[in-house]
């Protein structure tokens, strides 16, 4: 089974692997939830200034896992079938990574 | 007035300052919920991957300037007041945000 | 004594201070021709990345010690002697650390 | 040619291509040295953070260079010759670089 398809835009992780993601994010829009009833609640600003960092943390990490299975699926598949494209769009992906 | 209250853990930012914050925090939770659709909908990493930065980076512009309202406001108050622990407080906080 | 005076961009750090920053930055500078041997003597790329960012990681200790000393020292004072620019000042050189 | 071989832990980059980046770091050794005499010359604090994270960012420069140098060559040849240790390799890579 192919695991991504770049041209199509499409990938294909596992129902688990997806539904952990999922539940990791969910769980971080509730922290930014939080963050906005602490600004309502006048919270000191560095109490809030800390749980906003560790929402970025927690994004990060997704961020992380999610790349890591693409670097482990979708980019090893595409460089083995001949296609070298995808280390050009490697370079950009890193690049935003370490930007954003 | 008093913008803040290091002890009791409270700042006194204005209605229109708050209301600007939170709407921002509103719009990343949808751009988060967006990257949970993306994930069911099985889309290319890279693409999901640009989205999580995006938010990431919308969080740090919302630090940014919540950081900057408490330089000029909380930091600059209790300098003048004589409280020179805040200058410790500042140092964490800064630390807290350059590894987040 | 004052510490720094922002409008003649000077400061007044202890020797023992100086010569503690100095010092690292000697052992960075070395650090840095090391690379540069690494090149000459076709090291795997992983080794000299990871010898770079050793360095830089050196180099952003040091911008921890000297700001902390500024908060501390420079902008301290200027905030006591009534000069609120300081703040401004202050934002700037905060978004330059997170951004380098 | 073999770009390079990670048990010998070398590399193969061409004569013009190491030449390129060790001139680059000879300035950055040049600037460091700058930021000493700064120090030295009591120097106003923030000029000299200006001056280190300068530094900071020329040695991230080079780092972006090589490495996707070592994306194109190295990483490419080693999938391609079915050896897939790289990509965890690649992971711990990035991770470094994404936090010095």
């Amino acid at each position: 089974m192919a695991h991504c398809d770049p041209n199509k835009r499409t990938a294909h992780h596992s129902a688990e692997f997806k539904k952990k993601l999922i539940n990791r994010l969910k769980r971080i829009e509730g922290q930014i939830r939080g963050v906005q009833r602490m600004l309502e609640d006048d919270v000191y600003c560095d109490d809030v200034i800390n749980q906003i960092n560790a929402s970025r943390s927690a994004l990060a990490s997704v961020t992380k896992e999610l790349f890591e299975a693409h670097l482990a699926t979708c980019v090893l598949e595409q460089i083995k079938s001949g296609s070298d494209e995808v280390i050009e769009e490697l370079k950009k992906t890193i690049e935003r990574i370490t930007k954003s």
